[in-house]
């Protein structure tokens, strides 16, 4: 039978040529600034964001941790999407670890509007009222279906942190899915941002690893901080050169994990089980439904197709690198049929 | 011109019986567990509740932060009402210092009911999930109104709590309000919680001071929890003087600012600028107008009565001790003639 | 029997005057700046210090907590004295709370020199090392037999702050012993302090209470720090009152308990069951035995004396405004004979 | 220029052998457990200290840290040896992350006896008294020149932390280093310690990561905690594979690494230069010097040859794999004859 993985794009395997890639790399102690792999993805990437600087942490989970914990400081409410990632499986490490509260709003698609997030501020002046330190955002927005923010809505919520003071930090876990959806290049899409994290580990298809970036002065801290968490990585070069060769090689292609799931949407509508199908903007399917989640996540597993319950009532189908257009055609005639 | 201070209950000051209290009580130090009366204070307030054992602190946010410390491991979640005031303005200690993060629900009147819980108690068994260790509830809920939890949904909420092995602990700011009118004790109130806080400086009218009580190792532990944070006192005994006086002469009288509540809430009814009255359940009324807040807030002092304005259409007002049937009545004419 | 208490001066009890005073003192609520005792305690505090503004507090280990909120950033470590009361009994509140680490250092009489700090900032420079944000320094010094830094010490300590920008914060719960028995006024004794916290509560004998003064943007910061701490209290100027009274009639009279605390040491060196009896600077004295401390402060205790063991072979004893001469002749005759 | 880099012995690089062992490595996600390698190594680790789990953590830091957090709740003390690395060079996480304040002993070697221990446990019953929960040992003691605890000394701290109800964990970021030093093997080290760390990146060898054991419950937690800090890695099982060939081949080839540790020793002897030639019982050297250390490291780096000073007069020296004994004759050259 066939088997099909779609539980989550972290589930990606290098490739031969990306473990070729990883073999080859020269490597050093990266604490003392001696690995000129990492220095070399660092400096890609800080480019690519058109940011100062970039920073190599083991996990998207650090990357807005040290980002929460820079620039948040202790007692401080960062404002973040009720759907944030940060909010709801980073093991509250924003709280535990940055002595920061999330400060909730809701919004359609995972985005902030203004007119949700004005009220929230209310008072702010008097001493004894809290304080908001920081806005995450994410993009695209996972728990929302993978979302993407659109350039309109990037400068309504850049201009809102600016007024009020904020840091804006991008959980862009999937920042180049956002960019190969929406047309915008990642460089644009991050341009008012302080800070930003992107995944190599996910749609990229690097094994380990996500970037950090922000100004100068803000990844000496991030890399400080790193240290302080035991993220400080020793000869981690060749991770590093799977990250390298992911940017070269793996983000136009995010384009058929997109359309895939298109296809997936497509072949769920047909199917009355399914009452609401969101459709996919880039590689995260939401399909609701009335019976059990966790029925139908056990039947399409009887059919070797692995997915993950969100809720109740709702399923996520994420595709990637190593789901190809047959294992899409094959998941779709399940669920086409799916009784 | 007539003064009336809507403020807040935490305004009321001690009256000329209470001081003259205060004055004669014996002292000694309460860090070497050596003042009298805060011991009396203590055990009188146990008794009360229902509880083992209780300690002074000086105000709610610390027994309620204490709370947190002792009943949620950093890094944990505490599940409470969006509008709880432990999220809204107790300055982010949660996250600060005890390191644990709210988990908000949504419900009306502020009461936390099952069908809203559920949802949020999803996959807690994997290891890489977030994990839930505490309700907190509010009764009566401040910004939800000074509404009123009844038995049915306290047995709802402590059944929950239960199932889930969640400590439960209520914010019982003005328990005595809930007490009054629900017609409970205030040890029927409490009888599943594991900890309560309740406030001897609101509508019991007593300067300073709250009690956090629960089981002997609980307060043990609150004890030591309170000298850590700084809030050891020396010879307080004088305040828990106050604390005894309100708790033996004030409770009763609270069905009057209850009353006083509802007199205004009829004479805002016949203005057609507040849009909605929320029915008063005990001593906090809240009016919604179209009008900005802030504005009816400042016509109001302008006839020398002090409320706030707690969003850009809410206004609240709380009656208390130092607020008599005259002083009503004339607020109550203002509030009727407003323009 | 006579029964005289040496264990501590936070024993003492609010007198007759004081507590008239406390009687009639105005009060408003404080958290709301309407408090109008408390606001003139602060004034005058502030005044007395030097200081642009100052904060009430409800005990000393809050205000030093505060203080390291405030000055260390969480990571930082804060140097102070191995016998440093905030390193030894502060319930590790530094850490816990600060999220900071004491460094420590060692020195004579709890003095911190130049030449045993230096060693500590070695590599600072270095982006994983440690980082140090302040220096704690105590005066008197409790665990080094109430010690009191000279003017030419706290030169030194304040240029070695300076030259490595730390912050220098002095923990002066009793400030006031180390002005009497210097000669040095509290205002020359703070001058390079960036915060000063001093104790109402010992020696002063006011009930309960501490000052933390500094600029007025610290002290502002500082206001919102103890709220969140749950020190926020209502109407508390009862307490003001007694601290207003302790600075306007307590502060010479401790040149008595220094006296006081000589008599008693005098008494001690003619008795060899005390190996070592350390000249008092102030109203600690610290006698050596080579006995278990626990059994010589049992024989006192017979003999209706309290005082407290600090290690395995020290004993504590501390003079204050409720032990009159007429004790100390008492105390020094049971010294003298004591087998 | 032959160049000799014994500036520690994290600086080792992967082996074309090692390489090899990872390019052939199966992966797959190891936050869900599907990474065999990870798997294989975490296996391969508990049985070889004994334990019932193991974790693998991208440094020792991290492993440190995750017990700190685990072993320490917040507002503890942990015990630990005065030049321990926890306390000097991690950048105060313990504080920061874990909340727990380091109380310092001093001891020979880095070997903390209970006569030191004894007194700082005094009057711990006492409710606003400090509490300890755990103890951390460095087995081999980096800062006190790669000192080994020998069998009697593990024996007397394991009792020790028991009578006090003390959780063990021993900081063994070189641990096969002792076990090779002392014949004593990794699983009799650890015997009576409730969890451990080593280092697969120092003498070992590989590029990355450290191995943290204890009980199956600890790791579980472990690995949560892991997680919440953002050190849970995808496809890590490169990684792992270096890990596990690092254990295959390099344990035994430690004694090499001593026994050039003692070359150098004897070399450094015949120098007067060298006021002080702390014998080596591992593969950590530390000469002492009249001299700034900084100037000797100066005039060797001018021969080629990379070292550390630690303080303003000594220098430390770390043999590790990638020094041959043909470097270590050249550099047992320039230290006889350095001036």
């Amino acid at each position: 039978m066939r088997r099909v993985d779609l539980r989550s794009d972290t589930l990606t395997k290098p490739s031969e040529a990306m473990r070729k890639a990883m073999l080859q790399a020269p490597v050093g102690d990266d604490v003392y600034l001696e690995d000129p792999t990492i220095l070399a993805l660092e400096e890609k990437a800080a480019d690519l964001l058109g940011m100062e600087s970039a920073l190599f942490v083991s996990s998207g989970t650090m990357g807005n941790l040290i980002a929460a914990y820079l620039h948040a400081p202790r007692g401080t409410e960062v404002l973040m999407h009720e759907r944030a990632h940060t909010y709801r499986t980073e093991l509250s490490g924003i709280s535990a670890v940055a002595g920061a509260k999330p400060l909730l709003a809701s919004g359609d698609r995972g985005i902030l509007k203004r007119e949700a997030l004005e009220p929230l501020m209310n008072k702010r002046a008097i001493y004894y009222m809290e304080r908001t330190s920081a806005i995450f955002i994410e993009n695209t927005h996972n728990f929302c279906g993978g979302s993407v923010w659109n350039a309109l809505e990037l400068v309504e919520i850049a201009d809102f942190a600016r007024e009020h003071k904020l840091a804006l930090h991008m959980d862009g876990a999937r920042l180049f899915n956002a960019s190969v959806a929406s047309g915008m290049s990642a460089k644009e899409i991050v341009k008012d941002c302080h800070s930003v994290t992107f995944c190599l580990s996910k749609g990229l298809g690097a094994p380990v690893g996500s970037i950090l970036a922000g100004d100068r002065d803000f990844v000496y801290e991030a890399r400080r901080t790193r240290k302080m968490l035991g993220g400080g990585m020793r000869q981690a070069g060749m991770l590093a050169a799977a990250g390298i060769y992911a940017l070269d090689h793996n983000i136009d292609r995010l384009a058929e994990d997109h359309q895939h799931a298109q296809f997936l949407a497509k072949a769920a509508k047909e199917n009355p089980i399914f009452t609401q199908v969101i459709e996919p903007e880039t590689n995260i399917l939401f399909l609701h439904t009335d019976r059990p989640a966790v029925q139908i996540v056990e039947k399409l597993a009887q059919r070797g197709i692995a997915v993950l319950s969100l809720d109740a009532h709702t399923i996520r189908f994420v595709t990637h690198l190593d789901v190809s257009t047959v294992d899409i055609n094959y998941v779709s005639e399940v669920l086409r049929e799916l009784k």
